[in-house]
């Protein structure tokens, strides 16, 4: 191996709260210019955006890169009377359940409540235990939790939830 | 497909601040028995150990599954004075930039600090910007950030890093 350099231009900076969900799934929060060059690595296919707010600018590079952008924008839960749409979450799983689409990146502005939701109840459909649902909600959500977030995933129903068992991913079972 | 059932003892239960790294690699605190369904579905080749403490009880699972255990037991940065060795960490790192050694999952005691610095250090080598580096070392450490370990990483030469080119990852270039 040739001695590496580590400096400067050449870093690569990953969007904010970044993560691997699994294997063919990231999430995070809003990809910018610097996240460009990282993401190329990645070599993602789908970009799944949860927001509802226009604060895209990444337009061209995903059309550039033939990367395909699904939306699926909601608001996140807000006491008193805001709730996810669960219609919602369950379309978006569909996607994430689909290995057509991989490799994907969830997105929504800040990578913690709206892609912690959506998440959380991915790991519910792998059947982890809400312990660990919720340690991995909380890692990405840092201080600002929101126990509205947690009681949306508890009471996510995932019997209703539909995929095409041919393209599910290998770890589903 | 068919109505899922979500209860008591067929739900899996990941390892502590268990997390994805990259594709075929994953971090954790230390398994325990409740992991062990959970980590046969990783069909995991190899565990990356960090601790020198006796805490195992992982054995005869390890043993019956063929998961082979490569150890490198090192003590956690401590001020004033310990400091982890830069040559196993090294080490470590061949064997986490060899794919056949993959999946592989690389844990300490709590997951925070000694795989926190080891995972760092990949990054170094995947040239992300410290601040990622920093961003994703704090997820896990939450409140038990160490400034040692951010120094460690920071002053980490990944020029001395070796490993074989006909074995590295896909995504490492």
């Amino acid at each position: 191996m040739e001695p590496q350099r580590y400096s400067g231009s050449d870093l690569l900076i990953p969007p904010l709260n970044f993560g691997m969900v699994y294997p063919g799934i990231y999430r995070s929060g809003h990809p910018n210019n610097n996240n460009h060059n990282f993401m190329k690595k990645m070599k993602l296919k789908t970009i799944l955006v949860l927001c509802i707010e226009e604060v895209s600018g990444n337009e061209q590079f995903y059309q550039d890169s033939g990367i395909q952008v699904l939306e699926f924008g909601i608001e996140g839960n807000k006491e008193p009377f805001v709730n996810m749409p669960e219609d919602v979450i369950r379309r978006a799983l569909q996607v994430l359940l689909d290995v057509r689409y991989h490799p994907i990146l969830i997105h929504c502005n800040k990578g913690k409540h709206r892609t912690g939701c959506l998440v959380g109840c991915l790991r519910k459909v792998q059947k982890w235990s809400l312990t660990s649902i919720f340690e991995e909600y909380r890692r990405f959500a840092g201080n600002k939790v929101r126990i509205l977030d947690q009681q949306f995933i508890e009471l996510f129903q995932t019997d209703q939830v539909r995929y095409d068992r041919r393209y599910k991913p290998s770890w589903l079972t």
